[in-house]
C-alpha cells in the first residue's frame, strides 16, 4: 500500500477532463454556456457520470437532481465525507467555475482507487443542481428548499417540476433529498477564487474562513421634485443629494468596520431624472456582505442611524425594505486548520480568506462541518470565457483536497 | 387731465380678460393646454388682438409671429417703450404664466386711453411667439434666431416655416423681426414669480435683478464594473461612489458662493445598475445658474478642480461636455430703481430678487434696457392648472407696471 502522505493526483487526467468538459456549451467567442437543465447540462452530466463510474464511484441521482457518486468506505454505518461542486454555468461562463471542484473530487477517488486505498468513511462526490441560479440542489440537501416553486430563483420561463424531471429528479419527492450530519460528517469544496485576492497576495491556496452572508435592502428616498432654476438651495428637498450621502455612508460603514466587510450601492434610479428638475425620488439598493453575523448586524444598525440623520438633514423621507437575507456560513475551524496544515506539508503558500461569492458549500455548511479550498483566478476574472487557472494550480488544489480527506478520515 | 401718480388700472376689466383667456385650452382637470401654433394659440391671439384694438393699440404681426400693439406717443422719431409677455402655455399650464404680462400691458394702455393720457414715447405691448419652447419670438427680436431651424428647440414634429405661416409670420423674412435700442429704448415685463420666494418673504412685489444664466454640462464617470461580493473595498473603482461625491460637491459649490446661485444634478444614470455589481459607469448632468457671469465662471472652475480631485481619490476617469450655455441677462439698474421707487410710493412691499426661470425679457435684455416685475405665485406653483395669483396681487402688479412706464417716459 502506498505511503498516503505521498499520494498525488494524476494531473494530466484531471486537466484532460476539464478540457473535455469545456467543449460542452462552448460558444464561438470562447464563453461557455451550459445552463442548468438544458441539453448541454445533460450532456455534461452524462460525461461526468461515466468518469465517476470509471473511478469506482457508485452513482445515483437524488430528487433534487443532484448526481451523487459514492466511493465505499471500510466501515459500515458511518456517515460519509463529501466533496463536490457544480457543472452548470452562467450564460457566459468559464471552464473552471464549479467544474474544478467536481472533477478534482472524481480525480481524488480515482487516485485512491489506482493506489488501492480505501478510506474508513464512504467518500461522496456530488454534482449539485443549478448552482448558478436557484441552488435547488444544495438547498434541497440542506432542507432549505422553499414550499412554493415561486420562491425559487429559477431562470425565467422554467418550471421546476419539468426541470427536475429532465435530469432524473422529482419535485414531489424533493424533501427526500435532505441530508444531515448523521449522513455526511464533513463537506469540503475546491473552487476557483473568482477574485484577485490570491493573485495579489502571491499565494497558491486560499483557506476559506466561510462564505459571507448577504443582506440586501431597497431604499426609497422621497423628496420634492421642483424647478432646478426657481427653487433656492435652502428650499430644496433633493432626493439625489440625500442618496449621494447614503452612497458614501454605505461605503464608509464597510471601511470602518473590523475585518473586510463589503457594502455596495449597485442600483440607483432617479425620478423624474431631468437636467432641469430637482430630483423628487430615488430608489437604490444596499448590499452588505460579511463573514460575521455580528458585523453585519452592526453595519445594519449603523446604516439605519445614518439614514435617519440623512433624512433629517435633507428634509426627505427614507424607507427601507429587506429584499434578501442570507446568513453567513462559517467554515468549521478544524477543517480550516487541516487544510492549512496540508498546505504547509505540501510546501504550498496559503492565506485565510472569506468567500464573498455564494457556493454549494454555503448550504452544506448549514447542516454539517464544512470547509473550502480556493485556487487563484488569473486577473480575478470569472463568469467569462477568459476565466483561467493554470494547470499547476488546478493540480495543487486537487492534491490539497486529496490530503485533506486523508486526514479528515482519521479525525471523524 | 388726470394726476398721473394717482392713475390706477381697472382691476375688474383685467381680471375679466384673464379669466376669459383661461377658457381657451382649458382641460377637464383644470390645466390649460395652449401650445404655440395650435388652434388654441390662434384663438387666444384672436381675442387678445381684439382687446388690443379696443385699447387704442395699432396692431401688426412681425415675421416671427410676434403680435405687436402700438399706442402712439406724443413725439415723433423717438424709440418706443415696450412691455409684453406670452400667451402660449406648457402642455399642463396655468392661467397667469405669461398671460398676466400681456393683459396687464393692454390694461395699462386702456387706462391711459380712458384717461386721455399719451406718453411722449410710443408704448408697445408685445405677445411673443412660443415662449415655452423655442422662444423664437423674443430671440428673433434680439437677432439671435439660429441660421438652421434644427437649432431651434421646437416641439417634436413641427416645421418652423409652417408654424410661422399659421400665425402670420414668415421664416424667410425672420431677420426683419430684429429690433435694437434705436427702436425700443426700454422693455419691462410683468410676470408671476413661478416660485415661492415672495410668498415666503411676505412681499407683494419682486424687483427682478436680472435673469440668471445657465451652464449645463454632461459628466461621464468611468470606473470598473465588478462583482459586489468578491471585490474588496480597496480594489474598487466605483463610478457611483465618485458620482455621489460629485452630487455633493455641486451642491456645496452653490452653498459657499456669495449671492444665491443654484446648482443641480437632476439627471443621473448608473451602468450596469444591478444590486450585485459595483457600478462601472455613471452619467449625470450639472446645471448651474446665477445672475453673475463671474460667479458662474468661478463655480465652474471650482467644479472642475473638484472633479479632478474626485477622479484621483476614486481611481475613476471623469469627462465633461458642455451641452447648454445661456449667459445671464442683468436688469438695467435705473429700471430696477424706478420699479422699487414706484412700489414705495404705492405702499407695496418689495424685495430685489433674481429670476431663475427664462422669460422673453431675457432676450430683450440683450438688445436694450430691461426690467421685470414679479408678483407672488401661491405656494410657488407654476406650469400647473393649480397656478394662482390672487386678483389683488395681479392688479398691484399692473399698477406698478403703469406707474413705471409713466416714470420711464420722463427718463428716456
Amino acid at each position: 500500500m502506498a505511503v498516503l502522505s505521498r499520494l498525488g493526483v494524476n494531473g494530466d487526467r484531471l486537466m484532460g477532463w476539464i478540457n473535455r468538459l469545456a467543449k460542452v456549451g462552448r460558444q464561438p467567442n470562447g464563453d461557455i454556456c451550459r445552463l442548468a437543465f438544458t441539453q448541454e447540462d445533460l450532456q455534461a452530466r452524462y460525461l461526468v457520470q461515466q468518469w465517476m463510474m470509471e473511478a469506482g464511484l457508485t452513482v445515483r441521482t437524488d430528487a433534487a437532481g443532484n448526481l451523487i457518486g459514492t466511493y465505499a468506505g471500510l466501515l459500515d454505518g458511518v456517515p460519509a465525507l463529501a466533496t463536490g461542486s457544480h457543472i452548470d454555468t452562467v450564460p457566459s461562463g468559464g471552464a473552471y467555475d464549479g467544474v474544478l471542484g467536481v472533477l478534482a473530487g472524481i480525480e481524488v477517488v480515482k487516485t485512491l482507487q489506482d493506489n488501492q486505498v480505501r478510506l474508513k468513511h464512504p467518500l461522496e462526490v456530488i454534482v449539485f443542481t443549478d448552482e448558478e441560479s436557484s441552488m435547488v440542489g444544495a438547498r434541497s440537501m440542506a432542507g432549505l428548499v422553499p414550499e412554493s416553486p415561486a420562491d425559487l430563483k429559477l431562470r425565467d420561463g422554467l418550471n421546476i417540476t419539468d426541470c427536475l424531471e429532465a435530469i432524473g429528479g422529482n419535485w414531489e419527492a424533493i424533501k427526500t433529498a435532505k441530508r444531515g450530519r448523521d449522513r455526511i460528517a464533513a463537506f469540503v469544496e475546491l473552487h476557483v477564487e473568482q477574485g484577485a485576492v490570491l493573485e495579489r497576495a502571491g499565494k497558491e491556496i486560499g483557506v476559506v474562513q466561510g462564505i459571507v452572508g448577504m443582506r440586501r435592502s431597497k431604499i426609497t428616498i422621497l423628496g420634492q421634485a421642483n424647478h432646478a432654476g426657481t427653487t433656492p438651495m435652502d428650499m430644496r428637498q433633493d432626493a439625489l443629494v440625500a442618496a449621494a450621502q447614503v452612497v458614501l455612508a454605505v461605503r464608509d460603514i464597510a471601511l470602518v468596520m473590523p475585518g473586510d466587510p463589503v457594502a455596495t450601492v449597485g442600483y440607483l434610479t432617479v425620478a423624474p431624472n431631468a437636467a432641469n428638475i430637482v430630483p423628487g425620488q430615488v430608489e437604490l439598493t444596499v448590499d452588505i456582505r460579511d463573514l460575521s453575523q455580528g458585523c453585519m448586524d452592526a453595519m445594519q444598525a449603523r446604516l439605519e442611524a445614518e439614514l435617519r440623520a440623512i433624512a433629517t438633514a435633507t428634509d426627505t423621507t427614507i424607507s427601507t425594505e429587506l429584499i434578501l437575507f442570507v446568513p453567513p456560513s462559517p467554515a468549521t475551524d478544524r477543517i480550516q486548520a487541516t487544510i492549512a496544515a496540508v498546505c504547509e506539508d505540501l510546501h504550498l503558500s496559503s492565506i485565510s480568506m472569506p468567500s464573498r461569492a455564494g457556493h454549494d458549500a454555503m448550504e452544506m455548511g448549514r447542516i454539517t462541518d464544512m470547509g473550502m479550498i480556493f485556487v487563484p483566478s488569473q486577473q480575478g476574472l470569472s463568469h467569462s470565457g477568459r476565466e483561467y487557472t493554470p494547470p499547476e494550480q488546478c493540480i495543487q488544489g486537487a492534491n490539497v483536497l486529496l490530503q485533506t480527506f486523508l486526514r479528515l478520515d482519521e479525525m471523524y
